[in-house]
């Protein structure tokens, strides 16, 4: 692991370890959620592209998006506070709340499949094969407990 | 400067380093950069609160909304893309794009600012003089790029 993909792991680890956050109002808690997953999505978008050849894979962009993914995949728990199920335009299912220590371990899979992006980021069959294994952890949470 | 800050410094200054970021869609770039925003915010307000004495100097708490704060100021900069001044909800004013090399000084002072946020989250005086240090860096972009 290079130095980069160490800072990005040790600064992963202690922002998503058991913070005690102040709450929220429930709007800004939904807003809080879906502005870090938009981040992540702008950014991982750029690298499944790069996986399915449909954009030239640009090494630096690569890192770079990685580690915008690894970090910011760690913000959106916080925005999943109690009542925030309803009252808002948001798409989360009130099955979180009901299994949260489920939807907590599918957050943290995601989260331990992005913070491996930046390490592999900089070759490409790498990343590429890391990428299907962050959509495919994406994917069971979303399938599990996002409406369409 | 210890270990964790170290890494965020490394981090931001890799990211805020001249990236070539592939052009998003009008109406993204613009809620790119307003979900940034507003996850700083939702970062700095709980520092400046205690800054303020409003809420409990609380720590880990502070460490934890530093480094964040530290790590997605670095990204807002990428949705303020050519064409990005109207055809969405935006408060940017259009002064940005006639005042660019201006508009982005303004931004690296504040990530300047924020950088310096983790390295003193430990002690509350001197995060409370590092606060008031960012909150006038804000200040001074939101009054002349920022419509109310």
């Amino acid at each position: 692991m290079n130095k980069r993909a160490t800072a990005v792991a040790l600064l992963g680890i202690a922002i998503g370890a058991g913070a005690t956050w102040a709450q929220m109002k429930p709007e800004d808690a939904i807003k809080y959620r879906q502005s870090a997953m938009f981040l992540v999505g702008q950014n991982f978008g750029p690298l499944a592209a790069m996986a399915q050849g449909k954009i030239p894979y640009d090494k630096d962009a690569a890192i770079k998006h990685a580690e915008i993914v690894a970090f910011v995949s760690k913000l959106p728990l916080r925005g999943f506070q109690p009542g925030t199920d309803m009252g808002g335009d948001t798409k989360a299912k009130s099955e979180i709340w009901e299994n949260m220590d489920d939807f907590k371990a599918k957050l943290e899979k995601m989260q331990q499949e992005t913070a491996k992006l930046p390490e592999v980021a900089g070759d490409f069959n790498a990343l590429k094969a890391q990428v299907g294994e962050t959509g495919k952890a994406c994917k069971a949470c979303h399938d599990k407990y996002k409406n369409k």
